[in-house]
């Protein structure tokens, strides 16, 4: 095509790849989803249709980025995983987080009506996206960790926010200013019990994985299985039992 | 809240602010648009349904950020430009570029059956998208003069490939080949006719301003006003009557 | 040449282009000066041989680079203001921060002797290198009086300080407490007093230009001339009148 | 003190903090060393002097960093390690590869004397310095053996060059042209060769180490040993045995 004297300003743009040979974690989260939960009239504290539509989200953005080994989610927020080596865009971090956030975003929308039925989106949202580089194993863990801590802790204050408010008859005010010294206090402890009890708390996790693994799988982990390659799991990230059970997330076979 | 041990890999996200007094333009360009437009018998070689499910899109876009101070799009893209001052998101680039995407991306799904009636969404589509930065209004005139005499180029070649298929009978392969010779020719003189004729074309482009301004707004340019704060316009960008009926677009006024 | 089979780790090399059409300020600034300064019996407040070995280090700098219009120095720091259009380094901030500071090191260490005679340098000194944008001209105008500014705040104080130690006999920390009060106060009016008056603080000023244009230069305002196109001056970079009597440094001739 | 109202342009300064837990090598590269060379008759292929020169420079960089485990030099170039959890300024990339370099060069002028004698330096040279994250043990590994790979590929060549024509009477035009099919020939063969026979090639490598290590150091391998914390070995990098004797290096005792 012939060229107009203008594009020198292509100069202007600047490159952004990322290191190689480190972990990339793509993490999106909701702009405003206290007033978006709040107008869809969402569950308290966990609405099983908001978490549902996330993850359906999620695994469209899995299936169309096959290096993404694992997702984790929570809340209005979600993280990707991309494996070490992966060349997609050419580790560009501002194609990779803009590409999967709205593909995220487009398929939120998308899926709306098959999670919540008749009512109605009353508004787009939006998501914002950052891309984090992790260079090893650990602190990609330790991150995923971060990630489910930071869940279970909101969890548990929520779950017992709302349980003083709709079993109590507490006001959001009361139930806050009960609640204020339990948030001081030993949550660690709270946590603990909380991660090796039944949990009321609703983090997600999706895995990708290469084909005719899946029956190193345990069932027992799985809450169920949306098509060939990707699970859909509710576990614990923090221990070792995931990844002993999963040695191919952090190895990925190569293609 | 509790802080865990984890939370140490916060710093492994890098800081990504924009420099100061510069005008910052987020593009966002449609993934795979090509085989999308096939999926969805787009007509050829425009298809109006499209382009204003697009601008659409972009208004919302533009609603929700006060500071884009104009917007130009053409095809499956998409260019908002941010005022020179904005401090948006601390002008990180990131945030930006992912939540200024996500937001289009999701219009994009929620206002489509608006435009495309019963025809249904077969998946959701994916959009990139990136900040640059342009130092001067020379710089960033030049750079909507990229995008629009890009647009023209692309326009003038596709009207002619599709007229000589649809109202010649020439398959693709011989339409291609007989503009074979044009392309190389000189399409700078045809691009300058073009821009004075009557526009096959359809850039779109959408501007905002403040409250009560709209008295300057020249109507004949205008193509229909969505609301009172932003017109769509399809203008040439390229020339200077533009950027002297609208001097507020550079010299966005003061709030 | 024959490659090896570690060439790959070329790729974790990463890219740092600035910007065009912006100012580039490069500004160097001594490590552990004021240690430095101790070891060697720098006289106080301030040490002409010291200030003018600053200087001759800059102008060798100037000498290399010849797209620097202007260097600005007080104590131990420098500032190398790169013309906007400059593709030195092709604009890759490492190259150029790395390659100016390491050119003035060496050359303070080189001409050592010139200024400081018989007195033996105990120990090679250090710098750190930035690189800085600034869009507009009159960014890059505020940046040089913010540094001025600054010189000749640290100027009055260090002048009031040495003072009372060598004239009055204060200790350090009597000289030290009698100037708390001042520092608090109208150190503005200060300063506006200071910059109308003759001044005692060293800045410097250096600047290039095109061959054969040293006749506009006013000769009150330079103190030497080292070279044909080279100034050295002592003079207000604040007011209007240094940018009034050398338009070209913010407009530099064609080359 | 006081703040002017320029201060602003302080923002326009950008962060440039490096990825945590990677190892980071700060590479020095000499500007214009051919001419350098030649101007100050550098004995070929080797200079002793000036290799010793730059020895002593790097050991300077070591002596002022603590946190460099390792630094490899070859020619006019010199790679500096810092262990992976170093905080050093922050992580800041222009920060660590200034002050490096610039006091690289400052020692490189401060310290030519004592090597080069009554040979004068004519100017003061210049170099430029690089950042370059490493994520694992294995990338560092083969960074280092990709610049040793380097060093002997271009050592036997230019010794061949060189013997040609001192040995052999050739014009440095028939010497280059005479090598022409050795450059295209197996190149790794000779390297393998040239690796395992005594070393004409002067790469070097300098280590520092914690307190009271040095009876792990392999004598025969050490050239020469500075002082307590530094020894200066030549030494293949490529194999293992070196990383097997010094395994602090990659495990950098914590203190």
């Amino acid at each position: 095509m012939a060229k107009s004297k203008f594009e020198y300003v292509k100069q202007f743009e600047s490159e952004d790849k990322l290191l190689p040979n480190c972990w990339i974690v793509v993490r999106i989260d909701g702009k405003g989803f206290h007033r978006f939960s709040d107008v869809h009239n969402y569950i308290k504290p966990n609405d099983d249709r908001a978490l549902d539509l996330m993850s359906k989200a999620a695994e469209t953005v899995m299936e169309e980025f096959k290096d993404i080994v694992l997702a984790y989610g929570q809340s209005d927020e979600y993280s990707f995983v991309f494996k070490k080596t992966t060349n997609v865009y050419n580790r560009r971090a501002s194609k990779l987080a803009t590409n999967v956030v709205s593909l995220f975003a487009s398929s939120f929308v998308y899926f709306w009506p098959r999670y919540f039925g008749t009512t109605m989106m009353q508004y787009p949202p939006a998501f914002d996206s950052r891309t984090v580089l992790y260079p090893t194993d650990k602190n990609l863990r330790d991150y995923l960790s971060w990630r489910q801590a930071d869940c279970h802790i909101n969890n548990l204050y929520n779950t017992c926010f709302w349980k003083l408010i709709q079993e109590k008859g507490l006001t959001p005010a009361e139930s806050q200013e009960r609640l204020k010294g339990i948030e001081n206090g030993d949550l660690d402890l709270s946590l603990q019990l909380h991660l090796s009890g039944s949990s009321t708390s609703r983090s997600q996790s999706a895995r990708g994985h290469g084909r005719g693994m899946d029956s190193r799988r345990s069932p027992q982990m799985s809450r169920k299985l949306t098509r060939p390659n990707i699970d859909r799991l509710h576990v614990d990230l923090i221990g070792e039992q995931f990844w002993t059970d999963y040695p191919d997330i952090l190895n990925p076979p190569k293609r």
